[in-house]
């Protein structure tokens, strides 16, 4: 292959700068900013990405003139340095370091201490008089080198430094002497002998190639591939390589080396933390040998070198206006910097730096608004590990398993296998739930628990929606669990844990851990957040309104800033103990009354100007009607008194903010017992010669089970069809809300109910009950005697929706995309179905780059609400745009809706601070014109 | 409310023609057109439409100016005919008859007579010398004007007939004296004053307008109206009514009357055919009294009057250039023609004289085409009852019930409730299955049977589709049967019926008939369709395809006239006694196979260049794949071979044309045993103490099945998914398919398989699925040593495969619309549960103008197939495109194919003709630059 003319191979530090990233990695371009700022970093340079790139185009080879450019440039160094690559005297020694664009921490490769053999030791002996020092730097050096260049298994030199401790009866590296250590060295080489054919290398220009070509092959090494996928990053960027001149934090009591950061990146506080060690390499810091010191302590031992560092430190942060991370290293008394970036940090860390950035002036409030991670802003608002107790319990092994990770938050508590025992165990204490899957049978017991972990099940699952919306931590799809219910036992592997072990779960990482560890609850956003929180809502234009059901959700969406209900599902208000029974004698009546109904009403239409048989038949009818008309009519009622209650809760509530009610939504059916459960007891009962009044009772249950079971429920007798089938259901629920809101109003309560007719496919469902709640609300304002205002609306959830938003704008006041189900009928995917079956093949195959019941889909669902939003304002230009889908809270989605121009999304109160910042974040985004990801 | 000044309000007969159908309805256009031809019809005119219309708008009363208006046309008539209405020496008498622009037979009012007083009926005793006739006239006068303008039931005037007959002791009307009538004459007024509290009108002129009034009136009567709505007639036509002097065919035997076709309405014969009753008034011929004449008959006996009415005959078919229905009498000796129209006829008919006219150059091949009816070209395949045969039973009160017709077509048979029943008795005669609904395990019963009757079910049901794919007749949803599996019987209303019963049903009418009915079976096309279509074929854009899955249906599909199959669906080769084991087997393995088979795949990768513990699991799990991928790949080879033989029949029956294989759809788990049944077997065998090896197998099972169970199939692991999670099963079929290509090309036979992959919603589905079958193809091709052209297209059946139709079509060659899914998905209506739930409510309510899953919902599913068609060919202008959901058979949908530009439609062999046809009328109806119909 043709080799193509590489520019600019190699930077020295002084060449560099920090905006150049992408051809220095992240570590080179910031050794250049600290160098250009005249800041002691120890000379080196950068070997730049596209070598790394041409190296792979070349089929793994170097660039012709790379070799002559690297050794030009060690010149420059010793020259610097004054001292000699390879020299006996004053020798060079130099550390290999990858450093890619994007930091990925441990994936790859580094050799420090690189030039030492056989005469540099020498003099570096005589250089530091610590023999000790240098040959234990040469074993370590010799150790590095074979495993990351050579590919000699770690393990094999692990068993010879234990062995040789074990001759001498030493216990720790740090005792070994000089002629352990020149024995050991001996066997070292030995060993490189035997396992690769050749002697270590003494030709320190060999060493210095070779370790530059591990680093680069270590871009494409197994565990830097995983990486990369995972975080979605190229494949194709390739690693710079970073050499620099060593400097020894281990040349005495004068010396040392420290990690610090320039405020406290768990807190936020601004006050530099970190750790020194005296006398050490950084190595030691990292490996926790010795105990360090805190850095503050730095301040009254050595206030000078202090100074000089925190000075450095805080001039650094200014000038990247960000929490720095540092490496430093003192040497005989002089201060090197070896690395600035900018820090990982809490969330509670993130937001406080954040605001304070912007109260200091560094940084102006849409940055501060940029820079906040989404997640971030979710973890402040559900308990966490004590990060101290659960390093403790890695540490003491006790991770057990890891799960997918489906609702953020840490809980401990006993573990139980049913809803059952969750409600009777949650009053004795906290328990976690663990199921091999979850159902809505089990609401109960996952309302009680403090975490749910279920063995199967994705992101989407029934427990990880739940959990979610109720703001309850979650692990999914952890198969290593196996449950045996009926033993009340769970296995992890070959160990088997009994009902009631105490478990630990992290929501946000899917980590499952024996015992309990200490959690920090966070009682209310921090003042931080808020702060920030409310300078976002300046700067976005997307309203953030919530998904609650009940008034305690709407107290707690309001709180975290919910400015509306963009979602009240009213199926649980036909739940509970007390009203199922209702709810399912007025289902046994429904059926045949609206029947019935309808014949009465269609003969009746006959009959006008004939007398006769229709007549007869009309009043035969009417007196079949009455019956099932009673029962039906009646159960509705008492429901009514009930519902209207919960609705008056969440009204008032939300005094002052439109809440969208929306009708009865799943299939009837739900609420009836389940046809299998049916069909085995009546099989019990007949084989057992149960009492046969029972048996006669549950066979016509079951008759009426079956005759209402469907193939897909999810496509069958739902949403509004059920207000067409059943109109009497419907009226009933726009009569409590409205007559709640009236009520409301008189007391002086400002009221705004906007009711929502789920799954309108076609325009005359659309007007039929358009026309039902408009004629409801003139019933009730008569005989109230007074009216409120209302909108009446529908959810966008099916692809036919989207075709004729034209038609169905000019009668719907609103649309509200419901962008799970319209995902479901768009892909032809049932979610309860897929995420369990063929979802995570996809992705796993890469069919499917997301999962897109999690992050919404802008080519296929998008393209539908697109076309929706287009044509509907079109036809009605006030008409008002929202979503209530999970999406609603998934800030990719959200930045497709403010794309589309919603006027608000509508999310579980939880996920409220998320929105509000993931549309003010959209927003800058659109303002810095800079295209939204298509991602 | 403000008169509007309306236009022509009265046109003569001889002012009129047969193109003012709107103004003067079908009846008088035609009275109209014969006057102006100079037919004999006896004097007339007709009230307008229009005037109608302004009656109603005038809130049910006459334009000011109508009265005399009518009144000066009397004049016109009694000049013509000599006579005076209401005159005591030579009356005129008038029919008054309704007459709307399409015709509804028997729904509106008519009155004969008019004009008969206490004076009148004197002047025309004198005339005719016949006191009798003249009594018996004004008895049916009174009676008829009573019912129909007084709105006096007609019950009360025959109670006092039946008590006149009584009293004379006389068995038949006609022997009612002249005494006798002057009594019942009597008794009639007084009944007519008692009721409506005035005398019968004397007033001949109150007669006639209070007559014209009850016509205008009757168009609004209940029957009209439902018979509007049902044939979908507005209802703001109105109709108009002519009026018309009365000529008597019963004035002795030189007067008569009769009805006559120009040709044979049954047959399609070119001879005049039609009933001649001497001395006899219309009504006569319709009550059956007498037996009439056969026309031919009079040709002896009146040889100058059958040639007078011979050639008019002649003249108008000729004239009209259709079969005309005649009424005419002849009194005294002349012929005078009362009505002429278009003639019903059958389908044998319809096509034998749309053929000979053609023939015979009155009309042309297109206009021929045009007027094909699609519903009889589907009759003409199917049996039929014997038109005497099914009136008599009728006659004989035999009709049992009406459901929905489903798949045309009659049978008689024994009664059956079970599909195994159908198959045993099957084999000692003819079976009809009668069943709640049906289900895929009643397939074996459903081929076994003639017919199918479900009590519940729409005409998308399973039964329905099954039938119709199948042709074989059915009708669904008859509600009025009500089943007795276990007592084997069924019950209608009060009676009960055991197994074994004879019944008849009649597919294309709904109608359910005790015991059996004569059938005629058609043997193929008659010749005059063959004819007929073969012009059609000539005039249509659209390629025809058929829906065949076997060797036997392609065969039949090809003789009907397909040019190629467009969907042979893979299932059923899946299924059948011999090879549910292997499938059973290949499944209950398939999903551990393939999931280590992943894990394998992964590791592998992972452990490219590593080495230790990767390798370690790599083995592992290299291991445990090995049993039941062999049990996996045994069963699949096995399955290979079988299905090989499949394909090979079809390719070789279908030589030379196209023929697209669809892989596999539906969820694996419908091959495995249903859930609920394991569950109640498991139970009882726990409960009875079975066998605990067997119990334990079952149990096994039983997790397998539930572990496969899904909420909502239709949207689950199937159709190309099953492909991604499951590719060696795609695999094979593809082998399968390519190998007996080769096989037969090897042979010297033409073959051209398509293969289809279902159900694709995302471009990297069918990537992965198209460079599967690339491989595949590549493979049997090296190892056949030969090769064979193949396409690779994908079936368009998800909303969103539509929004990414311009990616898909780069990969996929050809498009196929599965507009079944595609309209549940569309709708998120699941064809199964909607067409037993709401779909009939649906209808009944007026929501859904026609069931979407029966004709192609433009709005939506079409907008999105409009969207695919466009986008797949700007990227693809080479891009197949056709349809092959249910729709493809449908005349409506058919026309909106046409109008998408598709390149062909693919339905039931059975329906290959109906597409033949609607094909070219759409491409006719086009090109007559007549807009489609968007209804």
């Amino acid at each position: 292959m043709a080799e193509t003319k590489t520019a600019q191979m190699i930077y020295l530090f002084e060449e560099g700068n920090k905006d150049m990233k992408d051809l220095l990695g992240g570590k080179g371009a910031n050794l250049a900013e600290m160098t250009r700022m005249n800041f002691p970093v120890p000379p080196g340079f950068t070997i730049t990405t596209e070598v790394c790139r041409e190296y792979y185009r070349l089929g793994k080879r170097f660039p012709d003139t790379l070799k002559d450019d690297i050794l030009e440039k060690i010149k420059i160094l010793e020259t610097k340095m004054g001292k000699q690559f390879g020299g006996s005297d004053n020798p060079l020694l130099l550390s290999v370091r990858s450093g890619a664009k994007f930091s990925m921490p441990g994936m790859m490769d580094t050799i420090l201490n690189l030039g030492l053999n056989s005469q540099t030791i020498e003099g570096m002996i005589k250089r530091t008089g610590n023999p000790r020092f240098v040959l234990e730097s040469y074993r370590r050096f010799i150790h590095m080198y074979s495993d990351v260049v050579l590919g000699i298994p770690k393990k094999r030199f692990e068993e010879l430094l234990t062995a040789k401790k074990a001759k001498y009866g030493f216990k720790e590296d740090s005792q070994l002497t000089p002629e352990a250590l020149t024995e050991l060295i001996g066997e070292y080489k030995a060993l490189v002998k035997k396992e690769s054919g050749k002697d270590f290398p003494e030709d320190v220009r060999e060493q210095l190639l070779s370790a530059i070509e591990a680093v680069f092959a270590s871009w494409n090494n197994d565990r830097a591939i995983i990486y990369r996928d995972k975080e979605g990053i190229s494949h194709d960027l390739g690693t710079a390589v970073n050499i620099q001149s060593m400097v020894f934090g281990n040349l005495g009591d004068n010396s040392g080396t420290g990690v610090a950061f320039t405020r406290n990146a768990s807190t936020g506080e601004n006050v530099i933390t970190g750790d020194y060690l005296v006398n050490a390499q950084g190595e030691d810091v990292v490996a926790g040998v010795r105990t360090p010191l805190k850095i503050s302590a730095l301040k009254d031992q050595y206030p000078d070198l202090y100074a000089k560092f925190s000075e450095l430190a805080k001039q650094l942060e200014k000038h990247y206006a960000d929490l720095q991370d540092l490496e430093f290293t003192v040497e005989d008394g002089k201060l090197y910097l070896l690395q600035t970036r900018s820090a990982k940090r809490t969330a509670q860390a993130a937001v406080t730096i954040a605001r304070d950035l912007v109260k200091e002036g560094l940084i102006s409030k849409e940055e501060a608004v940029m820079r906040m991670n989404p997640d971030q802003i979710d973890q402040l608002l559900h308990p966490y590990f004590s990060p101290e107790a659960k390093a403790q319990v890695l540490k003491d092994g006790k991770l057990l398993a890891k799960g997918t990770p489906a609702s953020p938050g840490a809980a401990c508590g006993k573990a139980v296998f049913t809803a059952e025992e969750a409600i009777r165990e949650a009053a004795h204490g906290n328990v976690v739930l663990v199921r091999p899957e979850t159902t809505p049978d089990d609401a109960g017991g996952m309302l009680a628990a403090k975490g749910i972990l279920t063995a199967t099940g994705g992101p989407t699952s029934h427990a990880a929606l739940v959990a979610r919306g109720w703001g309850i931590p979650c692990v999914v799809g952890c198969e290593a669990v196996s449950i045996d219910e009926e033993k009340g036992e769970f296995k992890i592997g070959n160990r088997v844990f009994p009902a009631g072990t105490v478990i630990s779960i992290d929501g946000g990482t899917g980590e499952v851990i024996e015992g309990s560890v200490d959690l920090i609850y966070p009682s209310d956003l921090p003042e931080a957040a808020k702060e920030i929180l409310s300078w976002a809502d300046e700067m976005r234009v997307l309203g953030v309104y919530a998904n609650a059901d009940n008034p305690k959700d709407a107290h707690r969406a309001r709180a975290l800033g919910a400015k509306g209900i963009g979602l009240c599902r009213t199926e649980h208000m036909f739940m509970g103990a007390e009203r199922l029974p209702m709810v399912q004698k007025m289902i046994l009546s429904a059926g045949e009354a609206e029947r019935l109904k309808r014949a009465v009403d269609r003969l009746e239409s006959e009959a006008k100007d004939k007398k006769g048989m229709i007549q007869e038949l009309l009043e035969k009818t009417r007196k079949e009607l009455e019956t099932p008309w009673k029962e039906y009519m009646e159960n509705l009622a008492a429901l009514k008194v009930l519902q209207k209650e919960d609705f008056r809760g969440i009204l008032k509530e939300m005094e002052g903010y439109w809440v969208i009610i929306r009708l009865l939504d799943p299939p009837l059916h739900e609420f009836l017992p389940p046809y299998d459960e049916l069909l085995v007891e009546i099989e019990r009962m007949k084989l057992t010669g149960g009492d046969p009044v029972k048996l006669a009772e549950k066979e016509k249950l079951l008759e009426k089970v079956k005759s209402m079971k469907e193939f897909n429920p999810m496509l069958g007798l739902r949403v509004c069809r059920l207000g067409i089938v059943f109109p009497e259901i419907f009226k009933m629920q726009v009569k409590a809300i409205l007559e709640a809101a009236c009520e409301l109003k008189a007391q002086g309560v400002d009221v705004k109910p906007e009711i929502m007719i789920p799954g309108v496919g076609h325009i005359e469902e659309m007007k039929y009950n358009r026309t039902m709640v408009d004629a409801m609300a003139k019933e009730v304002f008569d005989e109230k005697g007074m009216s409120v205002v209302y909108k009446v609306g529908t959810m966008i959830e099916l692809p036919r929706a989207c075709t004729i938003a034209g038609k169905l704008s000019k009668v719907a006041q609103f649309f509200s995309f419901g962008t799970n189900d319209l995902t479901q009928t768009t892909y032809g995917y049932s979610r309860d179905d897929a995420s369990k079956s063929f979802i995570p093949v996809y992705l796993e195959k890469g069919i499917l780059e997301v999962d897109p019941f999690q992050v919404l889909d802008r080519e296929g669902v998008g393209r539908l609400m697109e076309m929706a939003v287009k044509e509907g304002r079109e036809a009605n230009p006030q008409l008002e745009v929202g979503i209530c889908g999970e999406h609603g809270g998934e800030p990719n989605s959200i930045a497709f809706c403010h794309h589309l121009g919603l006027d608000y999304v509508s999310c579980s109160p939880y996920r409220v601070p998320i929105a509000r910042l993931a549309a003010a974040q959209s927003a800058l985004r659109e303002k810095s014109a800079k295209e939204y990801s298509n991602k």
